[in-house]
């Protein structure tokens, strides 16, 4: 029984339910919870000792444990959090990336963005206990090493662990980004919901999986690659060389190309100007045509929606989760986005799978990968902690 | 730790290997062993006590705790057996049935087929210890009741429990026949495979999900309704209501279809005589031609194993497993239709994803179904008996 764990996933909970998670009577509980204040493990906090001398509800990690670092590299933003061991934020940066800019140049920024936020909290290198990193790829997690990813092929087998183990003595974790967003609404929801997807809609469409309370990472590692799912037969070809992958023709990059053509056939005078101005359009600027009012634009949202929930039918159909929680660049494209995905999911689905299923954006928005890299770096902490005891 | 519980999934399994499944020392798990022997739970097998005194190698539940039943429901066909606790068949039974006859007839038959089974073996109905049922439907687990099973409306929330309770003692446990599939190649396997599917495709098309080293059921009870998973957006209206589905284009009824219309259009004489001799043609006579040579039977072979692999590859993508094993009717049709799914899902999966990918027809064969029916019995009422202790 792993007191630490325990706490670490029931932030904010009282000893009442720790006692129950533990599966042991309260003042069992409470003796080790005793021991382990002793020792400067665990803290009081919540109520505080009133006249009546009454003993505090909650216990948190001490403070004094130390700090994670949690890293969310996508395929064009990187964000790194320096948090306590309740995942609060101690500093964070976030800053545009690329990752076809390869390993050393992405990990290089990674190790000195780091540094800077340590050095700004005045935290030493030393008291890092983990750093946890989200990946836009498919990762063996035992050697915390991407594997064949598409998006990023020169990071292939490179040890991103070894890397930042030359600046940091803390253990390393890596996995996959989107994994870590489920594993950050795992860790919110405090395990409260046990059979949950979190599909991310960027550059590239991947899902986190949970199933019976544990982030699902395939046998390979590859559960959830959901990006290359046929929704049409007859569609264009995409990078993984099949036709009609559901990424190929409705993640960021689709979405632009067809505002780009929208534009230039004269079907949307708002997305032609931003085209003008700017010499690009995004899956924002189509986002913010559609708010206003533009056909086009809501033409476009709809038919990506559609087809994510064309693909996501299947998969709810398989594996009938009870929510699916959609994150990732897309979202901030706006309301009607979910609302198509919603109506192909429930055209499409068997009634049984959806009469109770719940989609929306993902609670923790554009967070989710961050905590979820926290989450992590402290769960795996405490676990190589816990086996050395 | 539940010592019966583990001897019961480690079917021949020595005493190191009991040992170190319990996570004991061995000489620990010795002395639960000799606890359990005594009480007459369990008993001594393999090695025999050689002249050097050598103790009996492995452990098996005592034939003494009763016998368990299982039941095999099929849209089209039933199957009981009354089996030892390790699963032995004592006395089996199959006959042809049909699910539409409604819950009041086929269940009295399920109940007789027990009866008599028994009879035949002189075992009492006390002796009963767990009935496992297998039913081509949704199955809401805890109830033991089925929910909105599109090929058995009639059973829609009808009581199996309540109805065979009225005739037995033991405790009924009811799940998806597929489910029952997966569980029963787990048992067989011993856990030792922790993420893989049981894709049965007969009336209908189905899937068992093992996630974790357990049977996944989702969070309705409806995870693995593959069969309404869309292959064909121009395809032909399912009974679901929607167009395309893998079930409505490749299960049995469809592969008949097709069979009739060659045998018709006159492109496939083999066929033609089977269905003028007959008056209909069965997945059995497409498959008898085909291994004939029959052209016509050969590709509807294909088109049928093409198809359910194009649903199995997004399946797979998703879901990543190390195993697909394919059961049901359909199997009995040949290598080429086995042919056929895997080149499918080798075309249109990711190269991640099928590397290590094993897919094969059940090693159970058409016992999946019993087996999984009999261990479900098993390893509940052991469940029960152990929370009542």
């Amino acid at each position: 029984m792993d007191v630490l764990q325990t706490v670490f996933w029931s932030l904010g909970s009282s000893r009442h339910v720790l006692a129950s998670r533990l599966d042991c009577s309260r003042s069992k509980a409470n003796a080790l919870a005793a021991g382990l204040i002793e020792q400067g493990l665990l803290e009081e906090t919540g109520l505080q000792a009133s006249s009546g001398g009454r003993r505090p509800e909650t216990l948190q990690l001490a403070s004094g444990l130390g700090v994670v670092v949690g890293v969310d590299l996508g395929a064009t933003s990187l964000d790194v959090a320096v948090m306590r061991p309740d995942l609060g934020v101690l500093a964070r940066h976030s800053e545009d990336a690329d990752v076809r800019d390869g390993p050393g140049v992405v990990l290089a920024r990674v190790r000195d963005t780091m540094r800077e936020l340590l050095a700004r909290c005045g935290i030493p290198a030393k008291k890092v206990i983990g750093i946890g990193m989200g990946v836009p790829g498919p990762v063996d997690f035992a050697s915390a090493q991407l594997v064949e990813p598409p998006l990023m092929p020169e990071w292939d087998s490179f040890s991103i662990r070894e890397y930042l183990g030359e600046a940091f003595t803390a253990p390393v974790f890596v996995d996959n980004d989107v994994n870590l967003m489920a594993l950050g609404e795992l860790w919110r929801l405090q395990r409260s919901l046990q059979n949950f997807l979190v599909i991310k809609v960027g550059t590239g469409i991947g899902c986190g999986i949970v199933c019976h309370g544990e982030v699902y990472r395939g046998a390979n590692g590859s559960a959830g690659d959901v990006g290359h799912i046929c929704v049409d037969q007859a569609g264009p070809r995409c990078h993984c060389g099949n036709f009609g992958c559901v990424e190929a023709m409705a993640a960021a990059p689709a979405i632009t190309r067809m505002a780009v053509d929208a534009a230039q056939a004269g079907e949307s005078p708002a997305l032609a100007a931003v085209l003008q101005a700017n010499g690009r359009l995004t899956a924002v600027d189509v986002g913010q045509a559609s708010r206003a009012g533009d056909a086009a634009a809501n033409a476009i949202i709809q038919k990506a929606g559609s087809l994510i929930g064309q693909m996501l039918a299947s998969v709810v159909n398989f594996f009938n989760p009870s929510h699916v929680f959609i994150g990732g660049g897309v979202t901030q494209i706006g309301p009607l986005f979910l609302a198509s995905v919603r109506q192909s999911v429930y055209h499409r689905s068997l009634a049984l799978s959806t009469r109770h299923l719940d989609i929306q954006y993902t609670p923790l928005g554009g967070q989710a990968g961050l905590v979820g890299a926290g989450a992590l770096a402290m769960q795996e902490s405490l676990r190589l902690h816990g086996s050395k005891a």
